[in-house]
């Protein structure tokens, strides 16, 4: 790539459960270079730190620009952390990680400012900036993967809660008795509508006896079920497999209504994994949440599908470092 | 009183549908008149409007200061209204009213300028200038009454939302199932745990056959039961008034929860006359929210009662006037 001294860049990494991805953006969010590794969770945290570091190096080395042509790194990241110091605080996905000062062993690696905020506000932030709800003032996004995230922009700016925790819109409760979730909470919507809640739904109601075609497609290695396999068993009529759709359609219409009632915003953007399975998932999605909603908060939002893919998280971390840099309009 | 050039005043109006408040303030939020009218919202909206001129003329000739030293007049009417243009879109409290120009018509009574926002905002920016949240910078705030509404500041501002009908924190879903809400929605937490669903909800155990001592404590004359009689039964161990007061603290811990865990903010204010029913009412609630919520965030928020009792609406209304008109720091 052509090296163009008038320019600087930003490094965004998305550091996830399942994958490390590191994207190379212009100021203004044009994407340079991207690259993606697995995260390999079950290692240590020093190896993982260490292939994080090695990632951002192929990154900046893939670039062929000079390191004083970048004005720092967003690290998005799958947990609790905490935006002011940098710090790793906590996740599910690495239990043993506690109170980790990820921006400052990056920093000292790299000689660049660093900024550390959750993977789902990265997304969010991405979506705003350079994605579905570029130009709006006010949009709620939701991430759909394995779990569900969220991220809350309101007035143009990325909300963080008042310790940074704020926007975990996926432990909202939408089952008041529901399966008991990492979180404290009963019946969050992340738990009942991620992929992986999903499956779990699926396997109760065949551990009591009910039949799905799917258990024969995986030959019986149930871990081979994915949220995909059960929506392409739902839509060639699998009983079993199209009430667990129906559920997830509807306990994320609840969601969505919820947040349309709370928010008024201008925009829902949906983001991840089952956003790509088509307008016969999202339909009755939409179709639930308007039944719930005030007409004149549902008819002023629009619902729509994030425009980044899986470069969200890694565009919108270079986004928030840039804004926290150059104080544009972010706190 | 004693006539002050030197200061300036601000009138606020609480609009409800049973009772109207009209508060003059300084512009410090000081009280300095407030006096209180039947709302008899079965006349006509002519009459009711008329009524209100009345009345915030009364309050003004009360302080015996010259018009000259009011600022304007804020007013937080019970419905949807635009903020922008003033205009009362509509309320189920007064189904008739449809885009009516309350701003203006007070407006040009007292050539004065006038706001219109929603009064659970009124009440929240009440609380937050000169109440329980006040120093605070994100606190959300939940109006206990008939129904419930709500409140959301942060950043030290009021968001109103895209088209101003944020904050209908009231009718988050917390019963999927429940029964239908005006608002288009099921089982919203203003139903369920306002005073009009407790009452709603008791009848319907009697009406199955259950009995309670309230039945013969009204003489049979169900239009005289009220929560507060139902919350005083439930602590003579009348066990259907308990089990209608446990499924009420468990829906609000469940909104409360919600709201911590979307917002992760300072302080949640209740305010309104369920948070009268004191402590032993109260701390069931915040035992439900805290299991409810990640630790990290419950832990860092105070739930508070709101300081300013039934002057919250108006004292708000009139510094939300305030601080539109002096441009401090409100959008």
């Amino acid at each position: 790539m052509k090296k163009n001294i008038n320019q600087q860049f930003v490094i965004g990494v998305d550091f996830g459960g399942t994958n490390m991805v590191v994207t190379v953006c212009d100021v203004n969010g044009n994407v340079v270079s991207h690259i993606k590794e697995k995260t390999l969770r079950w290692e240590s945290k020093d190896s993982i730190i260490k292939r994080m570091k090695i990632l951002i190096d192929k990154a900046i080395i893939s670039t062929n620009f000079d390191i004083t042509e970048f004005i720092g790194i967003g690290i998005g990241a799958c947990g609790l952390v905490n935006y002011n110091s940098g710090h790793f605080i906590t996740s599910p996905i690495f239990p043993d990680w506690k109170e980790i000062p990820l921006s400052k062993e990056i920093s000292d690696e790299f000689q660049l400012p660093v900024i550390l905020d959750n993977d789902a506000n990265a997304a969010s932030f991405g979506e705003w900036w350079v994605g579905a709800g570029k130009g709006l003032r006010d949009i709620i996004c939701l991430t759909l993967g394995t779990g569900i995230g969220g991220g809350i922009i309101l007035n143009g700016k990325l909300y963080r809660g008042a310790n940074y925790n704020g926007g975990e819109l996926g432990h909202m409760t939408v089952e008041p008795e529901g399966t008991k979730c990492f979180c404290g909470n009963r019946g969050c919507l992340s738990l009942l509508a991620g992929a992986t809640g999903m499956k779990e739904r699926f396997m109760k109601k065949i551990k009591v006896g009910r039949e799905s075609k799917i258990v024969s497609l995986v030959e019986g290695d149930f871990t081979k079920i994915t949220a995909k396999l059960i929506y392409k068993a739902s839509k060639e009529d699998d009983i079993l497999a199209k009430e667990v759709i129906d559920e997830t359609t509807r306990y994320l219409g609840i969601g969505i209504a919820n947040l349309l009632n709370i928010f008024n915003p201008e925009m829902i953007v949906l983001v991840g994994g089952l956003t790509n399975m088509g307008n016969d998932l999202l339909a009755p999605i939409y179709k639930e949440a308007e039944a719930r909603t005030f007409p004149v908060i549902y008819n002023f939002a629009k619902i729509a599908i994030g425009k980044l893919g899986d470069k969200a998280g890694s565009i919108g971390a270079a986004g928030i470092l840039k804004f926290a840099l150059l104080k544009e309009k972010q706190i």
